[in-house]
């Protein structure tokens, strides 16, 4: 069964195999980022353990280089940046230079709402570290019923069935016990009356972004990310608002109080404005779908986003916008031509406590950003 | 280094390790499936191949369980089921319950449209094979846009920057020319114009799922879906409607004659009523986000779905709504306890269409469903 | 909460927005591929669909590109290329030239040969379709296996507990009763008493290979694909042939009749040599680890496999082998700068079946290919 | 296009879909974890940040889970269980009980060594935190030639065919430049030479374990993984050896001094015999192919592994070994009907030096593994 022809009767190493496994490498440039994990022996520090990432190649070198990305959205200044012959006067002016920061846009799915980033959502809108947030209908009301009841942990292989019997609502591996959600039908039936008789009376025009802010002021308490939303005037954008639960008790309103009407046009041009008026924008996405997409194109108005970190298990090979990389968006004009984006290829859950760790919260603390 | 002990002079096989390799089994069950592929010495028979997958296992097993999901949905009649009690009079007439069959709701994002997978969607709503559908905002302005100009073949790897400067944008491996959407202004701008005429003068308040109907019927061209669609009366829903392109325009236009108000409160009450007077549903949802769940929940208003096939890529591990398996909606009650869910793995570009040869356009084509 | 700023009094469009937004693009050139899906209208043409992939986007054109990319496998014939003045004068004689084909190597997981594919590999193998196969331990007993009892359809969702109790060993949605690895015992046993005669008294070296091959040769039996792999000649190489039951059987057999020497380092000059004294090559390789790394390694010894296509669910962003593109094997020299490789994102469990009927298993009825 | 019945003239909400939202749930037990993430307001800890994983949902919680079930391996001792009438009476000294701990196997693919991983797992092997390690041919070679040459930072997206114009080989976002292996080449040849002689004159018969072994002793580099490997007679196997770069210099030697054998019917008994004859044993596998199948079927011979812990981005849906979860290893026999085994879902590179910190460093630091 031999394939070696016997014309190798020297037994010599075949050369071709020899070139073509021995082929010579160019010198490496003296400034090549050598490849070095964590050394145990230094001991135990978490925090050189997490900057360590950065040059242990893979998604945790990503997970590097979204820090270093946050921290450039953060460090940003107008002030830094050369005055433009056609700039307004007013923009001129080295005080409020100093002042003008980037903006930074926050997306994430429901699910991340459900999970314990809830609380690391909520220390980024209480402070006013970001200036821009989209979320998914049930990364709204997620929020709010856990201002009511608490999620639960459960496992992923849990019985449908049996868990239906029981009224629990399984998401991935948590437990959301259906009650929840009779609690919160009883809290929001009659702020949907008040929009509605506002809708009548006053003529307002609600949208999702209107009626989330209106939720956060009547929530009134300080766990909930959208209190903070409202109190710090970041506005929330969240263009299919009736695709959950707040859907739910919207459609039950229809029948007793018919009438309410929620506009998606105006938000469209609320938050493109936020991002065409944005000296700088930065865009931090958890997740794919809608809120992905929805940031992606209001930056799309100002000719690209300038940082970018995106944070999702989504793969590109099915052609969805969802696991797209940020360089399709680079295509589209959504990400600019001369960014370096970042995609880091994992659960949020994870990976984002300890990225805001090192740029976010620190900036906090520090001084450097929020309030 | 051996970590054999010495206790072992006489070389015996360790009785451990023999009762644990030969477990003995039960008796498989007579009426258990025999994995066995197709046999290519019988031939080259493509339809024996796709129905050969039921018995090759894995993800081919999916495929044919998903085929055989879809034709329960295609052959459940009213008229087989025990008349009841408490049904209407109106309910009991046989003629009727021949003719009510099982809704099928169809979903599917926006890259699904881009791709040839378009086509397909066109047969379903030509020939009515299906009643309701959502869909993405992309999902939607993309079915229009192809009918300007076409959409192209690309590659993953093309170079974003590269792209931009000749206005090419990608999808995954395919190219769209920014040139299309500059048609698709021209063509939408009148329309909308149109719409807030509408408003104005006959006070109707238009919803995501009316514009796609007026759409339709304004595209006037049998290419697209949503002209068949609007000419069939079957409802589209996308409740993000303003997430794309055509909420670029909407923004556009907001400059250009303000005031076009687009509520999503009626279509919600609208979707939930397609699924709650339903007598059986079966929902078919090739990929995640938004159109994923709005189905669902809709379904969730009938106290889940009778039938139900989801064909994406996404994993459960992240929580998300997009990668929950058929067993997580049945927690939620959105599909039926007694159900059998098929959730396929796969890029819905591949298996879709032979899906539908085996399922939906054979009973288009035996007179089993369709007009 | 407005951030339009006030200096738009006279409500114009943002030009920015207008500019990014309808950017023109560059011409595409006549040549370039429109997308579009099979039409349903033209009737249910199996061959057809399969034939519609290459031109409907995402992974249904990389399907599209594979059938190509192995048909040009197929068709090359050292008479189509031109006479080199350092060919070897046996080389020049055009009846040689003309029977000189792509010599193709073909690699799949065990899982695969657990599944209904093993029907396609046999059938591979009892044409001589292909010249070179790689298998993991697996993908060398089950087939045997098989060939002693059946394997059966199960579910991924049975729990391992219940099934253990019972000695039903799950492989995904798969079981394979643990009844069929004492009756594997048996059988193989005494062959391995027969190989360690043969070592002592003969002096051979047995090498996975060789080990393989006798198998097959014992197992006389025409659904086996290892049968038609030693009646054709064709060489199956696994380094790991330990890591599985028949390692179970060679480690019970070590205490039973000691001595019996599985020697790898012959198999990889044996394996380099199929790669190295080839015209040309390719390859198809379902799946990852050992047996994707290892095809493309022998590949490496004559500077690159001159086709290939990859079909797995791996994906890169681990920095795994097994989900590395094949652009991530060029750099290493395993595919030539030249070849342009495929890589399917799908379960090959779905796709492969079409592929072999549109390329290798036409070619044999064509006469193209095979004997 | 209503779909509503104008049978509902009293404008009621249907009673279905409030019955099937409102559905109530049971209680749930006091002792059920709630989530909640980690509180910034409280500063910024890293380590709190780490352990608060485990209540913050989905891989996060995995994080926690995989966390706990490691310090269950380190924790356990002999001496904790009740002394059983059959044990030996060796077996019921108590000084011997209190010294009997869980055997640790621990098994990675390559490209983790080719990562900052390797730093980590030198660590492990430098104080004997793990007692058995399964790697792929490339997982011994790279810690060699790290030694002699560093790996360096790259990226995903870099052209193959520039790179192999370059003699740069890539690994995923890694670069390896191909004097690396010229380098390897000059050190290891005259180990194969020595080896082969050994085997002429003293009779040896190589096994891979036993050549690694003999690499880590000639390393003599505290840096490298297999000279700790070597020092503290911790086993590695690795049954492929010849799959990579040193079964590249194999197939050269097989030229330049034909004859070395390389069993590895041998080390199948070794393996096996790591588990069989251990007290308690404890897996932890990162990544996929034949490192974890190899270590989960050695610990099928002692009827499962008491504690498992898998970290890899593989899913099941494909059948493949590398993504089954751990509950079908229990259906094998090759974890304990007994275990709460666990899979974190993620790039090991992020997660693996986070959990070490928690867990097998700390045990190292507090003297309670290792030396």
């Amino acid at each position: 069964m031999s394939s070696e022809p016997t014309s190798n009767p020297t037994n010599a190493t075949p050369s071709t195999a020899l070139e073509a496994v021995l082929v010579h490498s160019v010198k490496m440039p003296e400034t090549a980022t050598k490849i070095q994990g964590y050394d145990f022996n230094k001991g135990i520090n978490h925090q050189e353990i997490v900057n360590s990432l950065l040059f242990s190649g893979f998604q945790a070198t990503h997970v590097g280089e979204a820090i270093a990305e946050i921290n450039r959205m953060i460090n940003w200044r107008l002030a830094d940046e050369p005055v433009l012959p056609d700039d307004d006067e007013s923009d001129k002016d080295p005080k409020y230079r100093e002042q003008v920061k980037c903006k930074i846009f926050l997306g994430y799915t429901s699910n991340m709402v459900s999970s314990g980033l809830r609380e690391v959502f909520r220390f980024l809108a209480e402070h006013k570290l970001v200036d821009c947030i989209v979320a998914s209908a049930g990364g709204i009301e997620e929020d709010f019923i856990k201002c009511l009841a608490p999620t639960y942990a459960g496992s992923f292989s849990l019985s449908g069935a049996e868990l239906r019997k029981k009224g629990l609502n399984r998401i991935g591996n948590l437990l959301v016990p259906n009650d929840n959600y009779c609690l919160f039908e009883d809290w929001v039936m009659p702020i949907l009356d008040e929009l509605l008789a506002e809708q009548k009376d006053k003529g307002v025009i609600w949208t999702p972004s209107k009626i989330i802010h209106r939720l956060g002021e009547r929530i009134n308490n300080p766990e909930s990310i959208y209190y903070w939303a409202w109190k710090n005037n970041i506005p929330v954008y969240c263009p299919a608002l009736t695709d959950g639960s707040l859907g739910d008790m919207i459609y039950f309103h229809s029948f007793r109080n018919p009438g309410l009407i929620i506009d998606i046009a105006a938000d469209i041009r609320a938050i493109n404005s936020e991002a065409v008026y944005a000296k700088k924008t930065g865009i931090i996405i958890l997740g794919g779908g809608v809120i992905k997409h929805h940031i992606c194109n209001a930056n799309l108005m100002r000719n690209g986003a300038d940082y970018a970190v995106y944070i999702n298990t989504g793969q590109e090979f099915d052609g969805s916008d969802s696991g797209a990389r940020p360089d399709e968006a680079v295509s589209w004009g959504k990400i600019r031509l001369t960014a370096k984006p970042v995609k880091v290829y994992a659960d949020a859950s994870i990976v984002f406590p300890m990225i805001v760790a090192e740029t976010l919260a620190k900036a906090y603390f520090d001084g450097r950003r929020g309030q």
